[in-house]
């Protein structure tokens, strides 16, 4: 009796689940509310909805159209913000690329990503110049004539989609940082994109009074999400274009920041240069690297609130959440072992596991260590152009993170080791496979193993342990002008030691070991 | 590229969406927290997952299968909530009844859903005798021996199916109160459920601290969906499975409660029991009558926060929010002629729109009057058994409510009268609302209902129907002088009965009744 047609889904009461809905929402109850902060600039809702619409005409006069790959190699102002509206509101696909990338590395993405047009500023122009995507640059300020300006005066504009084809299409497309070679294009779809925003609302607690410092880079996984996340809220963007320590501090002060996230590196420069405390209760995600005991307490003096999340972006970024109520008077060291777990799964994450090799879960014993494993409506849709490796990642019902952890009695996972190889130096993850490949372009490097060395400041840092063929003779200024050709700046290893390398009996090196020397190398320092 | 196969939705990153995955997180991370609290006895979410699958198994047992409709008429207690998750948990469909219903109300709506089973408790038993379908009776309290007990110990359980055959799934019937004519069974999806609890996590902020007080019935709409968003949040439901106000006084006490949600008409009957502020902060979702000034100021001194929620069964329950946040010294008379809007919608809820006769969004100026009309996921699948009234209230592309409003410039609804309560005295129309509002105003009025009494001279006046405070004296030729002063004449009441007020089941003033009332003794005179 329930199946019968005049119960089945209609336009009234079906609506494909989209990021879309959560600008209309906006438009509509916050139009006069802040949307967007930018340097001296403040837009409205009602002010960054024309924003948008001009920038789905001016997509749609450069020929883009439904299914097409729009790149994006910005900081974090108005259009990148914009652009995660206007681009799936005219049907197409928003790729965003990490800045930091080198122009190689730019260039690999937009070729694998068929993109049909990159955006860029003057601050990026450089590192896109050998590209052969179509490419254009942004002014550097409203009103300043040196590139496109789409805050200018009597743009045409026009009016988003209501909705996609189905919940299912794509909206965003996001590299990864290459863990096992070349990186893959994660693709985001519609339905994921705003269950997982939603989910993010409820973790970080984003309502309408919300002020959100972009300290997290838009290209990072849109954001985390939060680029449609806050927006569902009804919160206030506001924009950080570049991490300058001095302006981080003056915006959580003149704009009363509540909610920040970034890597524990950027809280440390933050506190080198703020002296008081914040006016307000600022609540700051942080992952990649756990909160130590002495951020934690120094980030409370200064009015700041520590939550810890895991995620990938595989899986639209964070997954899970730790934020501990503690009993007042709780120990600091207590406090920072608590922290130091990655959490418990978001509400609109279908599951995270941690499995044994036979993918049995292991014991909630906070000892046995398993992989952590995720599956739901926030995971991709699979690796753009790359069957295999999506039939490989998502063939067997579940997404294995490569990542170790053990599950504690209470529910909450904790991240022991990463399988992978995956290093991440302040905030950027990247492969130690990647460096290794460069350093093994050297005609004097016989064998190079890359390994994460714990950092104060950047969490992790790359160390190279060489060994040179015989015959030949190199030095650590060598490789450091060799990777420097060829590498990002966050990925070139801090240190580089020669000598033999440690294997097993089968001639595997022994990265366990490295790591272990790195960090008594670290220690010792 | 985006359309090609590998990259269509597959088990690991589709999941149906349903409110029993909120259940499956909640055993997972919440395992040791209290789930239900009622009377003497406290269910962790492991305790409560036993009783669920308990109540599945025995369902089963009863010859319960996919489709089948299971009624409930009971109170607030655990088996009730447990069934929330047990009878979709099997692919059934549950039908809650109001319990203040008489037999052949509920006979009907019985035999309308084609109910398969009755449950019911010795509370309810009278009410049930008539039916034909099959009842059972649940125990008067754990271990008393007089009803099917889920607490005892040994009961085999059965597992919940992972997820609907389809996300549209029916999850509920729930029937209207029947204003115009017989009740209709109002079909809710999974997909709607747990999309509604979400945006119910959100607009309420609960979390897993969150520990609400079921003043609310569970029948009502599912608890306005808050059985499956509290679970969702991992929070604490507390059982008040009668209105009896030193009882709500004594567990908002003793159990910390944070939320909680009514008819205006029981925080009356709560505010003459309470004389000490309670330890913490209470949040009040309250809705079918806007907050009089008298009730904020009292209440706020009781440490509660008034929110004004506005829905119908056909919603889900509530779809819109006002929750205003006021400058300190914003004054009461201000605060409550901004806390009587119905607010912004939901950030779950598709459109919220106020229409004209013609379809057309009225103007934002807050004072073109317009129907409130809604569309969205929230919306529901139609009502059961009833192709024709399916077609009239969703054929449209919106439904449209019956409730008249204005639209606020600042995207906020406001109720002005449901259309039906309109009165029109010599050609001039005026709401019903309005004058209430005055009314409650005054310090010796508890409760002031106003309705249409038909006039030979002016077609229709307005008669004010009075509920006095306990302890309080007032005569009509006085509340006759205190509205000379502030109300024009056509809109001032020509008659003023004092007395106790005919209420629904939630509490909602029967006006129907007393414009019958006012009918025939304007036929005696």
């Amino acid at each position: 009796m329930f199946e019968e047609p005049y119960l089945a889904p209609c336009a009234t009461n079906y609506q494909q689940l989209t990021p879309l809905n959560f600008l209309r929402r906006a438009l509509q109850v916050h139009a006069d509310q802040p949307a967007v902060i930018w340097r001296d600039l403040t837009l409205t809702y009602t002010e960054f909805g024309t924003l948008v619409r001009r920038m789905a005409h001016w997509l749609k006069s450069q020929g883009i159209s439904r299914g097409d790959v729009v790149s994006q190699v910005l900081g974090n102002r108005p259009e990148l913000l914009a652009a995660h509206f206007a681009v799936p509101g005219i049907g197409a696909v928003l790729n965003t690329v990490n800045t930091r990338l080198n122009a190689d590395e730019i260039a690999y993405i937009l070729d694998h990503a068929q993109s049909r047009l990159l955006i860029g500023d003057a601050s990026t122009q450089a590192a896109v110049d050998n590209t052969a995507t179509p490419t254009v640059a942004l002014c550097s300020a409203p009103g300043a004539g040196d590139g496109l300006d789409l805050f200018a005066g009597g743009l045409a504009e026009a009016d988003l989609d209501d909705a996609p084809a189905t919940e299912t299409a794509a909206i965003s497309l996001n590299y990864t940082s290459g863990t096992t070679g070349k990186p893959k294009g994660v693709v985001y779809t519609h339905r994921g994109a705003y269950l997982n925003a939603l989910g993010n609302v409820v973790a970080l607690g984003f309502d309408d009074r919300t002020r959100y410092l972009w300290t997290l880079p838009m290209f990072h996984c849109n954001g985390w999400t939060h680029t449609w996340a806050v927006t569902a809220a009804g919160g206030t963007h506001v924009c950080l274009d570049a991490i300058v320590p001095q302006t981080m501090v003056d915006l959580i002060t003149v704009h009363s920041i509540t909610h920040m996230c970034c890597a524990p590196v950027v809280l440390y420069m933050l506190l080198e240069h703020m002296t008081d405390p914040a006016g307000q209760r600022v609540k700051v995600g942080t992952g990649g690297a756990a909160p130590t005991p002495a951020l934690i307490a120094r980030m409370e003096e200064l009015g700041f609130e520590i939550v810890h999340l895991y995620g990938l972006t595989e899986s639209y970024g964070p997954v899970t959440l730790n934020d501990p109520v503690f009993e007042s008077g709780t120990d600091l060291q207590q406090r920072a072992k608590r922290l130091a777990r990655q959490g418990l799964r978001h509400q609109t994450t279908g599951g995270v596991f941690v499995l044994d090799d036979a993918g049995v879960n292991v014991p909630a014993d906070g000892e046995t260590v398993g992989e952590i494993a995720l599956c739901g409506n926030t995971l991709m849709a699979g690796y753009y152009r790359d069957p295999e490796a999506t039939a490989e990642a998502l063939g067997s019902g579940v997404f294995r993170t490569g990542d170790l952890a053990v599950l504690h009695p209470d529910g909450e996972i904790q991240i022991q080791d990463r399988a992978k190889d995956i290093i991440i130096s302040g905030g950027e993850n990247f492969s130690s496979l990647e460096v290794e490949a460069v350093l093994h372009q050297h005609p004097d490097i016989l064998l190079a193993a890359v390994v994460a060395a714990p950092d104060p400041k950047w969490g992790e840092t790359a160390w190279a342990f060489i060994e040179v063929k015989s015959g030949c003779d190199t030095d650590p200024q060598a490789l450091e002008q060799f990777c420097r050709a060829q590498l990002a700046g966050f990925k070139r290893p801090r240190k580089f030691i020669l000598g033999p390398l440690p294997k097993t009996a089968t001639g595997k090196v022994q990265k366990f070991a490295l790591r272990q020397k790195a960090k008594e190398m670290t220690d010792e320092q």
